[in-house]
C-alpha cells in the first residue's frame, strides 16, 4: 500500500498543496501558493466594507502551482515519484459560492465579466447581503419551514443562497448570464477532473447541507416555492444533483491539468468539503473525539453516530449527516472570535511594556501563565465578535467585570484567554446535554500548538485533557486524507486516519485544584451568560448590549 | 475692611500655607511644607501594607515653616504687612486622631513614645482597624442605635473610634498613656493657640459629626454603655466639649508661635475642620451649590438648608449640621475613585501609542474627546475602588460592556469618564429624591481645571452647567475664609465668600444633543448599576463581584 496523496487546501489568502505518506502520513512536500489578485488574494470595494469578493482564476492557477511545486519539492524524498500519488483531495474555504455559465465556466473568467465584481467568487467573509439572510430566517420562520432547525436557527450573510439573493437584487445582469453557483469546494475538483458542467458535476455534502440547506430528509434543497418567495426566480439556481461525501470521487485529473502538475493523468480527485471539516479529519476526528481547530476564530467539529436518534441540538452551527465523515453526523459548532480577541487586547490595549506587536503574546502569556486561577478576581465573557455557539447572535459584545486599581494587563490578557475556554465548555455542554458523547478533544492550529498556557487553561476549564494534532497543516493533510480514501488506498476513513494522523505527545491535563476554582468561575461566567445573551433570563439584562449597539449606529450615522 | 487672612491646609504629604486678601480673595504669598518623616510624610509598616502614621511633629513644624514662608513670600506685595494679618484658618486631612496625653501633647512627642508608631497620628488611609469598624456597624444595628443613619449606614475603618478601639486593642500600653484623642483638625489651632487641655480644648463640628458619630440629637457622642460594647472601657475617650463650627475662634495666636512665625501675637484662630469642607467654601459652597472636589477620588459637599425638615439619605456619607457652612446642614458624598480610574488606566492598560506615564492622559484625551457619545458602544461602572455613595460598598468592582474587536484604548478611556460621570449624576439623583435641590455645581481640583473634555462630559451627563472654582488652592482659601470669618474681618461666611471666592469664566453647558444621548446611557448604566450594586434587584447580579472577590481571596491565600 505505499503511495501518496496530494491535499490542496484553498484558504483565504493563499492556496497549500502537501504530499503526503498514505502509510504513515510523513509530510514529504509541500507548496504555498499565494493568490495573486486584489489585497492578498481580496477583491475589496472601496465604498463597501462588507464586500469580499476573489478571482477564480486565482483558484486554477493557485491549483497548477502549488501541486506542480509540491510534487517537484517531494521529488527530492527517496521512494518518491509522481506516479505513486495515488489521489487528491482539495478543501476550502465556504461558504464561496461562484457565479458560472452553462459550461460551468466562472463568469468572471468570461471577457464579458472579466471587470464585473459580482461576478466573481463571494469569498466567505463576504457580508454584503445581511439583509437578504435575515429575509430568509424571516421567511423560513414566518412559513414554518424546517430548513434552519439544522443549522441554529438562523441564516448567515455569509452563506450561498444570501450571495445569491444579494447578486440577484445588485447585479441582475450577473444573476441573468448565471446558469448555476457553485461552491468553491465543488468547482476546484470539477475543474480539474474536467466535470464543469454545473446540472451534473458533483456536489459535496458539506458545503450543500451546512451552507444551502441541503437535507435528504426534505429531499435535497429548500422547495422552489420557499426559494422563489425569498427572491422571485431563485429556484431556477435550485441543483438537483444528489450531495456526496468527500470519500467519493469527483472524477479523474484530466490529461492536461496532470500534465501541468507533473503528474499522470487519471489520478482520483476527491469530492471537495470545507477546511475545518477536513482538517478536523487530519486532527483525528472520530465519533466522540470533538476537534478545535483554533485560529482567530474557532470552529469545533464533532462526528456523532448516524445510527443514534439525533435531536435538533439549539444554538449548533449544524448538523449535517456525512459532512465531516461517510457514516457519521456531521457536528459543527464555533466561537466567532477567540485568537481575534487576543489580538484587539495586544494591538488596543496592551501598555509599553509588552508593546503592540505580535511578540505582545509571548509577553502577555508569560506573565498570565504566573497567576493562579481566580487570583486576578476578573471575569470576561468572550463575545467580543458575536456568539456564534450556543446562542448564535451576533449582536452581543464584550464584558469584563472584577476591575480594581490594581488590574494589570496580564491579567486581563489571562481573563480573556479563560472566557474562550469558558466559551468552549459551554459548546461541550450543550452537545452533551443533548446526548452527544465528548470522550476526547483534539486541537490543532497555530494557538493550540504555540500556547502551553492556553491549552493549559483548556484542560482546567472544561475539565479534559487537551490533545494536540501532530500535524500542523490538518486542513491539507484532511484533505489528503480523502484523496487516498476516494482512490481505494484506503478502504475508510477511519483505516487512512489510523496511519496517516497522530497526536503530539504533550497532553494538557487538568489540574485539579485549578478545575475546582474554575468550576465555581465557570458558574459566574454563566450567569453572565445568561443574564447578557438570553431574552429568558430573570433579570432580562439581555437588553443591555443591543441597546449599547443601537445608540452607537445612531451616534455614528450623525454627520 | 482691609487685611489679610492665613489659610493653612494639612494634606497627605505636605502642608500649604496662603495669604489671602479678605477683601478681593486675591492670593499673595504661598508655601508648600513636605512633611520630613517616613515616606513622603508617611510612617509605613513594612509588614502591615493597611498601616498608615504621621509623626505629630511634622504638623508642627509645617505649621511653623509654611507660615513662616508664606508670610515673608506676600511681604513683596505692595500694601501687605505682617500686621495686617486679621486670622488664621486651618483644614486638615481626617479622620486623623492623634492620642494625647493630659496636657494635650501627642504621646508620640514624648520620649516613651517618640518610636512607638500607635503613639503617631492615625493618617485617614490607615485602614488596620477594619474589624474593629465592621464590629461597630454590626454591633450599632444590632442594639438599634441612631448613630449610623446619618453616615450612610456603615462605619469606616478610615474613622475615630475604629482606630481608637483597634489601639486599645494592639497597642494597650498607648491607650492606656493616652488621655485623650484628638482630630489633626482640632490639634493644630489648640497647639497654635496654647489651648491644648484635652478636655476643654475646640473640638470642630466637621470631624466630630462625619467621624465621630457626635450629634446634638443624642446629646454629642456615643453613649459610654455603646462604645464600652464595642470595647470595654472606651468611653474613657468620650469627651464633653460641644463640638463647633469653624466660624467660631479655637484661641489667640501665642507669642511664642507668633515670633517664630513673624506675626503679631494674638491673631484669632479658626476651630479647624476637614480639607474637603473647607475646599468647599473656598470654591462656593452655599445653599443649593454642589462643590465637586475632583481629585484621585471626589469629595462632593452640598450644603442644604437648617431650617428644612431633612430625612435620612441612604447612601450618603454624611449629614451633619453646619460641618460645612454655619447655619446649615452639610452633606457629604464622594466617588471612591474617579482620577484614580484614570490613573489606573494610563498606567495598566495604554498602549504604546499614548504611553503609561502622566503624559498619556492629555494624548487619550485628545483622542476621546473626538469621539461622540454613544459611538464606543461602551459602558463601564465606575467601582474599580468600591462604591462611596449611594452604595457605600467597597466590596464592588469595575465592568466594562460592549466592546468588539475594534474598541480602542480612547474608546475605553473615554467609557471610563463618562462612567465616573454617570456615578455623579447617580449622588445628585439621589440628594433630589429626597428633596435636596441641587441648583449649582461648582468643580475644583486638578481635573476640573485642566481638563475640558471631562467637564463637557460632566455637563452633558449631568444635564447642568459646570462652573469651575477661581482659585486651585480651594482648601486654603476656604481655610483663610474661616479664619478672617472667626476673627470678624468678615461678619458671615456668605459675605467672605462673595469677597474672597469665584469661577473662572468657563462654563460648561450640557449640549442638548449630547444629553440625549447620555440619558439613553445613563439608563444602562443605571440598570447595570442596580443589578450588580444591589441586592433587592430582580435578577441579583449582586453576588457576582463578591463571588469573585471571595475567589480572588482564596486564591491568594494559596501557596
Amino acid at each position: 500500500m505505499s503511495g501518496y496523496a496530494i491535499g490542496v487546501d484553498y484558504g483565504t489568502n493563499s492556496v497549500r498543496a502537501l504530499v503526503v505518506d498514505t502509510a504513515t502520513g510523513q509530510e514529504i512536500g509541500t507548496h504555498v501558493f499565494d493568490y495573486p489578485s486584489g489585497e492578498a488574494g481580496i477583491l475589496l470595494d472601496p465604498r463597501d466594507p462588507n464586500a469580499a469578493k476573489q478571482n477564480p482564476a486565482d483558484y486554477v492557477q493557485g491549483f497548477l502551482e502549488s501541486v506542480r511545486k509540491a510534487v517537484a519539492a517531494a521529488g527530492s524524498h527517496a521512494g518518491f515519484s509522481a506516479g505513486k500519488v495515488v489521489g487528491i483531495g482539495v478543501d476550502t474555504t465556504g461558504s464561496t459560492p461562484i457565479p458560472v455559465d452553462r459550461t460551468g465556466t466562472p463568469l468572471a473568467m468570461t471577457d464579458r465579466f472579466r471587470d464585473t465584481p459580482a461576478a466573481h467568487a463571494w469569498l466567505w467573509k463576504d457580508h454584503t447581503s445581511f439583509a437578504e439572510a435575515q429575509e430568509i430566517t424571516r421567511k423560513a420562520t414566518e412559513r414554518g419551514e424546517p430548513y434552519l432547525a439544522k443549522c441554529g436557527g438562523i441564516y448567515s450573510s455569509e452563506w450561498y443562497w444570501s450571495k445569491i439573493a444579494h447578486c440577484m437584487r445588485t447585479a441582475p445582469e450577473v444573476a441573468e448570464a448565471a446558469h448555476s453557483w457553485v461552491e468553491l469546494a465543488d468547482f476546484v475538483p470539477a475543474y480539474v477532473t474536467g466535470n464543469l458542467d454545473p446540472d451534473t458535476c458533483p456536489r459535496g455534502i458539506c458545503a450543500a447541507g451546512h451552507k444551502a440547506m441541503y437535507s435528504e430528509t426534505w429531499g435535497g434543497l429548500p422547495s422552489a416555492e420557499f426559494l422563489d418567495a425569498v427572491q422571485p426566480g431563485m429556484s431556477r439556481f435550485r441543483y438537483k444533483t444528489k450531495a456526496v461525501p468527500s470519500s467519493h470521487q469527483a472524477g479523474l485529473l484530466t490529461a492536461e491539468i496532470a500534465e501541468k502538475v507533473g503528474l499522470p493523468a487519471g489520478v482520483p480527485v476527491a469530492v471537495g468539503a470545507f477546511d475545518a471539516h477536513m482538517g478536523a479529519v487530519g486532527a483525528g476526528a472520530a465519533t466522540g473525539v470533538l476537534v478545535k481547530i483554533m485560529g482567530t476564530s474557532t470552529c469545533d467539529c464533532l462526528p456523532a453516530p448516524l445510527d443514534q436518534e439525533l435531536p435538533d441540538i439549539p444554538g449548533l452551527c449544524g448538523i449535517v449527516p456525512e459532512s465531516i465523515l461517510p457514516g457519521a453526523y456531521g457536528l459543527e459548532a464555533g466561537q466567532s472570535a477567540v485568537g481575534d480577541i487576543f489580538n484587539w487586547f495586544v494591538k488596543q490595549l496592551s501598555p509599553a511594556a509588552y508593546g503592540n506587536d505580535a511578540s505582545a503574546h509571548a509577553k502577555l502569556t508569560d506573565a498570565a501563565a504566573k497567576l493562579r486561577p481566580g487570583e486576578s478576581g476578573l471575569v470576561a465573557l468572550d463575545w467580543n465578535n458575536g456568539n456564534r455557539t450556543i446562542l448564535v447572535d451576533p449582536l452581543l459584545t464584550g464584558l469584563l467585570v472584577g476591575q480594581t486599581l490594581h488590574t494589570t494587563a496580564a491579567e486581563v490578557y489571562r481573563a480573556l484567554v479563560e472566557a474562550t475556554a469558558f466559551g468552549a465548555l459551554t459548546i461541550i455542554k450543550r452537545v452533551e446535554e443533548y446526548g452527544v458523547k465528548v470522550e476526547q478533544v483534539v486541537n490543532c492550529g497555530g494557538i493550540a500548538e504555540k500556547n502551553a498556557m492556553v491549552m493549559q487553561i483548556y484542560a482546567d476549564i472544561c475539565g479534559r485533557p487537551m490533545k494536540i494534532s501532530r500535524s500542523s497543516q490538518t486542513c491539507a493533510l484532511g484533505a489528503a486524507i480523502f484523496g487516498a480514501v476516494a482512490a481505494g488506498a484506503h478502504p475508510s476513513v477511519e483505516g487512512a486516519q489510523t496511519a496517516m494522523t497522530g497526536f503530539k505527545e504533550t497532553v494538557y491535563q487538568p489540574i485539579s485544584k485549578n478545575v475546582a476554582v474554575y468550576e465555581e468561575l465557570y458558574t459566574i461566567y454563566r450567569t453572565l451568560h445568561d443574564a447578557f445573551g438570553t431574552k429568558e433570563w430573570t433579570g432580562s439584562l439581555g437588553h443591555v448590549m443591543k441597546d449599547l449597539i443601537a445608540i452607537r449606529a445612531e451616534a455614528r450615522k450623525q454627520d
